[in-house]
């Protein structure tokens, strides 16, 4: 059936292009080059199914409520969230540090599970967020063991964050050689001045790298006195990520 | 074009039955009556945007990743949700417990915003998921100013979740004249034993209740010695709700 095949796939691509904002029906049909009509007989299904809802002053559609519902439920169904969920918990409280757990999304970096730092700061949410693969401890945890993905970054340049980004194919190559070298990621102030990052991969049944867990903080904090991840916070990292992987069947980590 | 309604329509009922869990070919062309070809073709199509995945082991459907990331981006645009951000901080740091925003969707609450009890408890995001109308105060709160929805509840027959939820319509009808007649809601142990909360609508320039805010936590805490919620707190859930309504251009609250 490619009749029913196309309109879900070009509505599949409606909401991901309103996941970036409020857009109009002109904005829409532009930016998929489809027809006004077309488009206007896709978003008014959409918006009768809940999953887009319209401005009822300015007439721009964005996403709905009922897409926030299925979002979260898709957490419930996440064996890597359900089996790390624990071991997060017990790392953010032994490191005190946030905690996130991620997996690969379409070349990005999915948050599927955040732990806050164990204090009274002020903290939001990153569950469902994108972080970039080759800036982050989390992403290059992730990168070092999918050549594919790696060879994505690298031809589409990864972009420079802060200074500090691994932003050129020869740094970017660099760094990931030596996670796998030394089989975990770290990240000082390559996505955010000020912040630093440790990853290490998680691995299923089948050896496969399917994700990562890292904790996150300020320098000062998780760094020593060398801008160098602390040796114990890496081993805490290690051990939780070998924890995890464990849970999963993995037989080697 | 029928064709591409019909089609999407049906990607929508099949996601909504993954959002209960993971589900075989059979079982969705069971729920749904549609031949297991038609089915199949949707599903195919799902999978190949990221909406759904398909375990390796067992061959059955769950939903994506791509939804998790679709539905916080929606949290982005909710306007609700953005304005009372700020007012749902300050009622938690003032009231000492945690505080949700609710607003009405298909016949339950949305949880569109938690900020967690001011404390190191542990606490799960509850952003996402769906509370029933009759049974918390945030529901009360918006279907006591809802004709049609509270019909619905009734007629439904409203699910008793303790021995004091208002499961029967007169009951039902009592608790949501209360409501509107003192313009704010409580809950003492009517969806869950020990604890109780309290909630006050938020309506919009039109002067439409569209959600509501409000604080939970455990009932020795949030209600005084003859099980009603405490004055001050109620003072604080009304002071936020107004100054909310308030943002969102509302004239009288």
């Amino acid at each position: 059936m490619p009749g029913n095949v196309q309109s879900i796939e070009r509505a599949a691509a409606i909401l991901r292009l309103l996941a970036g904002g409020r857009l109009g029906l002109v904005d829409v049909s532009n930016a998929l080059g489809l027809a006004k009509g077309t488009v206007h007989g896709i978003l008014r299904t959409l918006q009768h199914v809940g999953f887009v809802e319209q401005d009822k002053d300015s007439g721009k559609y964005h996403l709905g409520a009922t897409l926030l519902h299925l979002g979260t439920s898709y957490l419930d169904v996440n064996e890597l969230r359900s089996r790390a969920i624990n071991w997060a918990d017990s790392l953010a409280a032994r490191s005190g540090e946030a905690v996130r757990i991620g997996s690969h999304l379409d070349g990005e970096v999915l948050v599927v599970h955040h732990v806050f730092r164990p204090d009274d700061s002020l903290q939001t949410v990153e569950v469902g967020s994108l972080l970039p693969l080759h800036a982050c401890a989390l992403g290059k945890a992730i990168l070092a063991f999918d050549a594919a993905a790696a060879a994505a970054v690298r031809e589409g340049g990864p972009v420079p964050y802060t200074r500090w980004t691994a932003a050129t194919r020869r740094d970017l190559d660099r760094a990931l050689a030596e996670v796998r070298e030394v089989g975990w990621a770290g990240e000082v102030e390559e996505m955010t001045t000020g912040q630093a990052g440790i990853a290490a991969p998680i691995r299923d049944a089948g050896g496969l790298v399917v994700g990562s867990i890292g904790l996150t903080g300020p320098v000062e904090r998780v760094c020593d006195g060398r801008r160098r991840p602390r040796t114990a916070l890496v081993t805490q990292v290690r051990d939780a990520a070998r924890a995890v992987s464990r849970e999963l069947g993995a037989r080697r980590w």
